[in-house]
């Protein structure tokens, strides 16, 4: 079964694949990602808080945003089997609950012999970046 | 009431500070994540398959840690008011159902004119760092 | 419709009266319960700090038993349509992962005229009391 | 590391001593804390059933005003380490999704040589009183 769940392998990546993850942000996400992390910053749970600060209101965990980056690499590109090595995280706006946040994982190296593949990391809602990066993973050679 | 929620403002951080937050992740935390990311990779969810890794069994997000560093951040050091700006994240050990994640951040720059706090970020298991990085963030000024 | 989901009547409650609930606490129910209540004390998140505690380990939030206690009396009885006026709360043992509660309320006092009803409440793991109590409910008066 | 994440200590903590926790009440916490309570009242989760009430909508769970009441208790003062002994509570108005409740509670008897602690405990919405009833508590003796 293992192999028919194996995402790509090292000989299967080239630069230039892309991929993609979409969801949509509710409040469920967030009081559920405040319980399993523990950040219940009132940035994230506080409507009078939040609308004092420069967001006007309640915003998204950025690590959630980072999860669904988590999501496109290890679920799609390069896919199960491939280790996590590292990842670079700029946060450029907030998410709102209500927001459609489409993580993109876009591969700009492949180094076969290390097995070691980086890619471009970017989430976007409506099309403005919210959050960019950079992520480097470990994949399997072709067994 | 806000202020009482705030946290630190800039003028109050110093180089050497330091602050924690520990939980231990259960299978409900993996589940949960996997729920609200959407990152159902096998390794995390399929026994089976996790068997099979060189991880030799199901382990939890890395993103789930990397979420401990921003509860450290967001509720305690710099805490509520602060704008996460970039984080970068090295995973160096997997993390299993059971384990007690520790998160810590250090403040190893601060530069009052930007308002830019910068933090190495580190999270350990039994005294064993399983991911190391570095925060920025905005923080305000003293009203 | 309305009539049909309706609980009790003041006019059918009499005191000896009796219904319970149950459910296993999983470490699921913990953890969700941290995220809407924000109560996140290591005691319930934190295995390597609970272990130190008298407790010996991680347990679960008495508010959670508190609430099966809300489930009886606002789904069973009184049932829909009661309005609750107070609750005295006494936390006997505590309740851990694992643990199935049966959450029992029986009628002691009935009030036709001020459409009140007291009821005795207590909270069993295994038939050890865990949580006891008194609620004061205001029910409506057959239409 | 427990020392770290301790609470106050009961020779820390005299009368008048006070702490708070707000948190934006959503849909989403409404509905979760049914599914973990098993509290389905179609006063909570029956916008039909509930119009025709003298609430005249959906309204929250008493049991969360109370939560929050928990969590200043359990993780502000007098924090981490303490033990919950008793809750006396008076549901005094409703609370609706969107609602930002306050909890506060003031610390009114302190007895070290018994280790226990008295506070007053109240919820408020925009400075109305939602919730109001007293805790006692056991808390540790300084190390």
């Amino acid at each position: 079964m293992s192999q028919d769940l194996h995402g790509y392998y090292i000989q299967d990546i080239s630069v230039g694949m892309s991929a993609s993850y979409a969801k949509t942000v509710t409040d469920a996400d967030i009081m559920l990602f405040a319980g399993i992390s523990g950040d219940d910053n009132p940035v994230h749970i506080n409507e009078e808080f939040a609308a004092e600060t420069p967001f006007k209101g309640r915003i998204a965990h950025g690590m959630l945003s980072a999860a669904f980056v988590s999501t496109v690499l290890g679920t799609r590109l390069p896919g199960p089997g491939c280790i996590y090595v590292s990842q670079k995280l700029k946060f450029k706006a907030p998410v709102r609950s209500g927001d459609t946040v489409t993580a993109t994982a876009t591969v700009t190296d492949v180094n076969v012999e290390k097995r070691r593949v980086t890619l471009d990391t970017v989430c976007t809602v409506k099309g403005k970046t919210v959050l960019e990066g950079e992520a480097t993973l470990m994949v399997d050679s072709r067994p």
